[in-house]
């Protein structure tokens, strides 16, 4: 990259982004998050210099079924936010087109709404189909949007299932949206998304059912409270390494009534995510933080290996070794034997 | 295990509950799965031993959106596949509850039709959370259920986004489901999962427009067609170890219009499936079994090492890597760098 020979102007050089995006210039740190997004090599250059400089903001993880009103959910936030003068990014992890990529949320019409609003960064991200890749990838980019000022990171998720647990997992407070009187499909989701909640939000407040919904939601948080571990932390536990697992979730999750369209409960909301943050205090190694860290250098630690395992000097003996397994000549524990005695 | 010190039994031993699902012992089988599904020391044992007697069956992956009838299809399935007196399992993977597990589906209830029948056997599992965990646990299920004799091996899912990736990348062939005129956001999440589809079907085929939702997908499907990889494969190789990269998506999916209350077109799709089995061909090596190999000897080889990381020797210097990254102090790669030292 020294002698520019491919890449276009010294913008491309990694390090010249990283020094514009913590300048301010939203040009830069976009390209930082496609560096992120793409998982280039630029990318870990940048993420290597930022990560110090990040730790300071927090990272809330918005979830919920198809039509709870997420999007306008985020909007209503982003606007309370500033209105206190908070800086905020939101990351839309869109987990729905894992090969060719996707950006099918309404953000580009957000977009537009905060155009002028420089302390306002809003971008879409694919999650690739890579196991774990919607967490690490939501890391990576909330670390980079962290270096570069931003005070409150919303991460937003369409979809429903296993996506909300990886979100939740680079999140330090997960609020998981409902809308009153689903269907019963959704109503079986609801169980699984509520495990990772540590706030819950009935959404579209004005419609019939509501509170009826909400005072539900708190008896089944106290049915589930006691099964399992807690909030974001126990989302990250069963993938992390293991140093988190079985803490006692600290707080029964508050259950909240909002009306997104018109700001009803909204002001409650950032009040509420900030006593929860005032929870977690200020030291690093919240449990939110500590299962995030494990995610995060798991993820980093498989590629390398990954990447070992395909130089040429290990390529054919992988192939070959995949292909027997393929053929059921070999058994997969025998083969993972095998490759990790290949990579010492 | 020698002096059945705390489990009840000759039953608990691995090697007795194999030799016992391999004479048919239908008991046994369940308690494998179990096993598998818990990721228990037996479990290896058990695998180690059946892998080499699968390979056999067809493994049909069946997901799609909440609404689009997937358990009534399995079940017309089912009774399609019993007509022609193939062995049938299913297992239905629930990616909703990560943390406690879980078993929403109706599978009770579509247990309860077939309990007489010593060819069908239908078992739910949960995916707890695990990065990676749907599409390794599904694997692990499905071999077993091979070895046992199971000709067709449905893995049928909920939810929506990556866990039907995940499923995908377990299966030979995948089915995609739709209804028709469904809503504007679930027809956002068709996108991602066309991507992963081998053939789509277009269930309540008696309700106004399911022609046309036909000829829509039909549409969507030429122009998904060009930009992606193509099926099983393609849902892998994100995930993988890269050997299946960039394979040509071997022939658009076919698009299907099925009844399953009724069983209208469900004889089509059973013969649909075999078509889609007899272009893999009978070489161990397909796309979509190469791809499988990899996700299953890599899932391995990550939970061998995160062992690793945990042992006396090592679990102190873990935790306190994971710790000075939860407080930004070390970047994660280069606290991937250390404990990959460590491994060596």
């Amino acid at each position: 990259m020294a002698e520019g020979a491919s890449r276009p102007g010294p913008a491309a050089d990694p390090n010249g982004l990283v020094d514009a995006a913590l300048a301010g210039d939203r040009r830069a740190l976009a390209r930082l998050l496609t560096a992120v997004e793409n998982r280039t090599p630029a990318a870990e250059i940048a993420l290597r210099r930022m990560y110090p400089l990040a730790g300071a903001a927090h990272l809330v993880g918005i979830t919920g079924p198809p039509g709870s009103g997420k999007s306008t959910l985020v909007s209503a936030l982003i606007g309370a936010a500033r209105a206190v003068g908070r800086p905020v990014a939101v990351v839309a992890v869109d987990p729905s087109s894992p090969i060719t990529g996707g950006a099918l949320l309404g953000d580009r019409v957000r977009m537009q709404s905060y155009a002028s609003d420089p302390d306002v960064f809003i971008r879409s991200m694919a999650a690739r189909g890579h196991a774990g890749g919607l967490a690490s990838t939501s890391t990576a980019a909330a670390a980079v949007l962290d270096a570069a000022g931003f005070d409150l990171i919303l991460l937003e998720t369409v979809g429903t299932g296993q996506s909300e647990v990886e979100v939740a997992a680079a999140a330090d407070t997960t609020v998981v949206l409902e809308a009153p009187e689903m269907g019963d499909e959704v109503q079986a989701i609801k169980a699984g998304l509520l495990e990772v909640a540590d706030i819950v939000v009935v959404n579209k407040g004005d419609r019939p059912g509501a509170q009826r919904t909400a005072s539900q939601l708190r008896s089944m948080l106290v049915a589930v409270g006691g099964a399992v571990g807690g909030g974001a932390a126990a989302a990250a536990a069963g993938g992390g390494t293991g140093v988190q697992a079985d803490r006692p979730r600290p707080k029964e999750p508050e259950v909240l009534v909002t009306t997104a369209t018109t700001g009803e409960g909204i002001a409650e909301l950032l009040a509420s995510l900030d006593r929860h943050r005032a929870r977690g205090g200020d030291a690093g190694d919240t449990p939110a933080r500590l299962a995030r860290a494990e995610a995060q250098v798991w993820a980093i630690l498989a590629d390398r290996l990954r990447g070992e395992l395909h130089v040429p000097a290990h390529r054919d003996a992988t192939a070959a070794t995949m292909r027997a397994v393929a053929a059921h000549e070999l058994d997969p524990f025998a083969a993972a034997d095998r490759l990790l005695a290949e990579l010492r």
